[in-house]
């Protein structure tokens, strides 16, 4: 695509956003999207700095991710995880051998002074993938659950205790210190941004921490390009993760709608499934309804036209 | 071996040391057995902490190692390096998927402020080692290299320059400043010590760094047991490694009288291979001939016996 012809800009969690990222990756001309990754997600383990929707994004991205477990790389092997548990290690993360070689040579540059930006866009031209991959911010932003009992972090909550406790409150911790990508805000103000795609992610840990920087809400709502959210709820179920449940404990209705209200002004139109068709009628903003449930690669790029149709 | 019984003390670095190590390991009774093991080689890559040599020890005790390659674990896979080297990381070092565990965990352990002693009797636990391995010292000594260009890192020299360069000098950095492990100072001046022995490893590179610790030398010449020396030359030939160019390189001739006499007075007996008869006659200490070449692991038995019984 040209630049005359626009850009795309999409935000985007892991499994379910990296599906309609992949998408539009391949339906758009080379360099024509730009994905901005939750790093609300990202964690010290081992020593190591991991960054989970990054990683989850590089290795969709690149054709490298493992479509049956939904998370890690295809090609892995495990030797790493087994050894580590022979010589008492901690074993409750799952490392795969390949993954270990992101997080090891990630951590080795950080140490050396490189910025999280910089990392990743080094990591992405040598996978091979045309789109620009962007942390949503260099700065440290930790998000954290208060559950019935007490605050957790983030994937203490999600892989340890496998999203089991209550969720009363999220927060992002450093988030409101935190500086968004400058190219992130850069891709907002610029006149050739074609559309702003908020991939079916989980709003609330994957899509809010993006949205909770300084300046983004603003942004979004001053862009002149449509701001397009994707539904990550079908029929009042959650593709995959805690979605659902967690609609529930924050006492929303588990459906499309809330998802929609959710977003509240920042949305110029949503996509939901047909089969939501009945309910999402008097949201206020242009709604499209499309098959949005993403089983097949043909599946991801559907999607991700229907979504750039409904951009105009 | 019960305490009246003794105990043996072995210095030692990698592959030829390890299988002799592993031989007194298997016909001394559990515990009876100490191994100190240069920590020289030791470096940091990748922003991990790597002991080679304790490494290969670990290893080798616990039956987990490599015999074809001579260093590494055996039941290994390479997913890491291959998934490293598609990032752009360095490559030149080869970490095998499970050996990584070791090195992140090790590193893990450090950073949150333990000794590489502790750490390595944690390890060898883990393993089921029963004999008792200390790192010469827990403080960083590291051995460089001047050859005819340059000063080099011993990594660099032995694994990316894979020992071509021509060796003029040995240092090894911050050994005047290190402290011995407490152990190993107390192991020596211990009643119940029945032999100190010098594994056959390179005398230069492994034993060396050993020796060159303040009060070594003066403890093993002060022990009451007998200081074993088991020749790495046989027949003028190393088995494995540089040790024989290096010989050459620093102006020795290459057999197992020049190492003898480079151990000088810390040594009381001399075990080398029978094919060496006619050379080690003249040396000052009795000496025992033996097969020396460890190939099977009654090779390794085998020998371990032989310098037990030249113990007395």
């Amino acid at each position: 695509m040209s630049k005359t012809e626009g850009f795309v800009l999409a935000l985007s969690g892991g499994i379910g956003g990296a599906k309609l990222a992949l998408g539009l990756c391949r339906i758009l001309p080379a360099g024509a999207l730009t994905v901005v990754a939750n790093t609300g997600d990202d964690f010290e383990h081992l020593g190591l700095a991991i960054s989970p929707d990054i990683d989850t994004l590089l290795y969709t991205l690149a054709g490298l991710d493992n479509p049956e477990l939904g998370w890690g790389r295809g090609d892995e092997t495990w030797t790493f995880m087994k050894a580590l548990g022979a010589l008492g290690g901690e074993t409750w993360f799952n490392l795969g051998d390949g993954d270990l070689a992101t997080h090891v040579e990630r951590t080795r540059r950080l140490a050396a002074g490189e910025g999280l930006s910089e990392i990743t866009d080094d990591f992405r031209r040598r996978l091979g993938i045309s789109a620009r991959l962007l942390p949503m911010s260099d700065d440290r932003v930790r998000t954290r659950l208060r559950t019935a009992e007490s605050w957790l972090d983030f994937q203490d909550y999600f892989v340890r205790l496998r999203c089991a406790p209550v969720v009363r409150e999220i927060a992002f911790a450093g988030a409101e210190k935190a500086r968004p990508q400058p190219a992130f805000l850069a891709a907002l103000a610029d006149q050739n941004l074609r559309a702003v795609v908020i991939c079916p992610s989980n709003p609330f840990i994957s899509i809010d921490p993006i949205l909770s920087l300084p300046g983004v809400r603003e942004g979004l709502r001053a862009c002149a390009a449509p701001v397009i959210a994707v539904s990550p709820i079908i029929g009042g179920k959650a593709v995959k993760g805690p979605t659902a449940k967690m609609m529930t404990e924050l006492g929303l209705p588990v459906d499309a709608v809330a998802v929609a209200r959710h977003y509240g002004d920042i949305l110029d139109h949503y996509v939901a499934d047909e089969i939501d068709a009945n309910e999402v009628g008097g949201l206020g903003v242009p709604v499209t309804l499309a098959p949005t449930l993403m089983r097949s690669l043909e599946d991801r790029d559907a999607l991700a036209g229907v979504v750039l149709k409904a951009a105009g």
